[in-house]
């Protein structure tokens, strides 16, 4: 099943069920008021969003109309927890490396995840507002899943029972700010600022055989400023699982429904592949040639996600952001 | 005003109206579905909510029946963002000097600050799930403001204009797991479970002269297993203001409504206060004897806290919460 929340009035949109080729959609008002009162109640209302999603497939489904991505917000415009992992280690290597600094063997047992602001996420094709350039603006492209309700101390199958949807991100960072607030030791907090998620966030059968092990066996496309800038495969050397990464949550505290679990920057050791992130291509200079020379995003900057299945379609639909100064 | 939430069958409970002297209440499902329902529309809300506020003072609101903090969830019990500062720098200069460490400069103009997870706060008098008694629990009682919507980049003084309440809190942390986390460099996470917030929240006019230069200038009243172990006076060595903490956050994004900022451990340098958690005291006592003694919190070990107005009357309510065991 496909889903997407229309841009309206309120805060959390309108629900849409969206066709699997993600030409048709209809909003679903009295099926949920959004995708959160959908997760809130999942057990019942999965089931009549399942009956709509089979009649909109099978062009039955009345009041439908053309899906229009440009009229999305992220499926979950607000949500109650984000909580973002660092499950490709080759990225964390990258960046060591550049810093003359090996991982530790810890990283591969135990992930690295910070705590995101879930208060106010942008919309998908939303402008990346940008207060100072000196800040080094950087997009992270990702994959995230959302969970339903998960039990304290829930164990990695549990967590696994407990993925509801999955989408992908564009955990947009200010790189410039992260040395100065990781050197505090309180982590991540002003070099992340508003998250942008997919138009779509579909189930996880939508993704076949590409679904396999909690991970999600297929290239993400990234373009930047509307040139290939990346496509490593999100299911190879993903060193943790989605649901190995929702149990590291659980392991002190329960989540709760809506909570949304990311895979950190997706990256492969292959470098013909390219990057998701303007970082990583500067720690691969820096480690080759002793300097950056990519700079990170100025106003008018374009990037560009998308994930396709074995066939070319298009599953999430695209992130499409573009930066704007903001006084 | 006070305003408080009853726990329900629901996953945002009832939204109740609490008289000044927290004797009566009244719920008002016909004005907002929720406190942040009533947070979302506050403009519009907000007056309703004082009509019944101003009746049930006068002892005239239809409907209201004895107030029950037992029957409490926190005010939000779940929330869009929990931001929680380190603004009593006694406390970081304790935490550093029991490791022979100075607080950087840049500590005193640049607040610490770390994202919470808030999908899920425990009620106020819920018990505290404890899996593993080595993982060192700990209380830290603290004050916090919820905020209406807050613009990017707004300053100190618009920051302040949209602080809509203030409560209590048990920000619960378990101390043995921030070393590791804070090596890993990505701050607190696991070392982070639910937090609790006071029965009550109450707009700013409530405390009086108490509210001042945006700090609450009453003592924080904490007692531990029903003996006194702190009342540090929150409105003294708060480094930063509310509206600087929150005007921190605004940096480089804009927060929603029903956003939760909080202070940090309230501490003071004056000893014969005591301290509002347990690490405080075992700083203190390493510093002065080169051993931590006290030690964290076991099953059945017990925390309140509290703050009353100068005429000795409680203003929040009182958390109250008691460790369990935890499969």
């Amino acid at each position: 099943m496909k889903l997407a929340t229309y841009q309206n009035s309120t805060r959390d949109g309108q629900l849409m069920v969206v066709s699997r080729d993600l030409t048709r959609a209809v909003a679903v008002p009295h099926i949920a008021a959004s995708l959160q009162a959908a997760l809130d109640d999942w057990d019942k209302i999965e089931p009549q969003l399942q009956q709509v999603y089979q009649a909109l497939n099978r062009g039955e489904a009345a009041g439908a109309e053309a899906f229009d991505q440009a009229r999305c917000h992220s499926p979950l415009p607000r949500a109650y927890q984000w909580a973002d992992g660092s499950a490709y280690l080759n990225h964390v290597e990258l960046v060591r490396k550049a810093r003359g600094a090996t991982v530790p063997e810890s990283f591969y047992s135990d992930p690295l995840m910070y705590q995101g602001g879930s208060d106010n996420f942008l919309p998908p094709r939303a402008a990346i507002p940008l207060r100072d350039p000196a800040w080094g603006l950087d997009f992270e492209g990702e994959v995230a899943v959302i969970t339903g309700d998960v039990t304290l101390g829930a164990g990695v199958e549990a967590c696994g029972r407990a993925i509801r949807l999955l989408m992908l991100v564009n955990d947009v960072t200010l790189r410039n700010l992260i040395p100065n607030e990781l050197a505090k030791g309180f982590g991540f907090f002003q070099s992340k600022p508003a998250t942008a998620f997919s138009p779509v966030a579909v189930t996880p059968d939508e993704l076949g055989e590409a679904w396999e092990g909690g991970k999600v066996h297929l290239p993400l496309l990234v373009d930047y400023n509307d040139a290939f800038y990346g496509r490593p495969n999100a299911g190879v050397e993903m060193q943790f699982s989605f649901p190995e990464l929702v149990a590291h949550v659980a392991k002190t505290r329960a989540l709760a429904a809506g909570s949304i679990v990311g895979s950190g920057t997706v990256s492969n050791h292959d470098r013909s592949v390219g990057s998701c992130c303007l970082a990583e291509q500067r720690m691969i200079e820096i480690i080759d040639s002793g300097e950056a020379r990519t700079p990170f995003m100025k106003v008018g900057d374009k990037v560009r996600i998308e994930m396709k299945n074995a066939a070319g379609e298009s599953l999430f639909g695209a992130i499409e952001q573009t930066v704007v100064a903001h006084d």
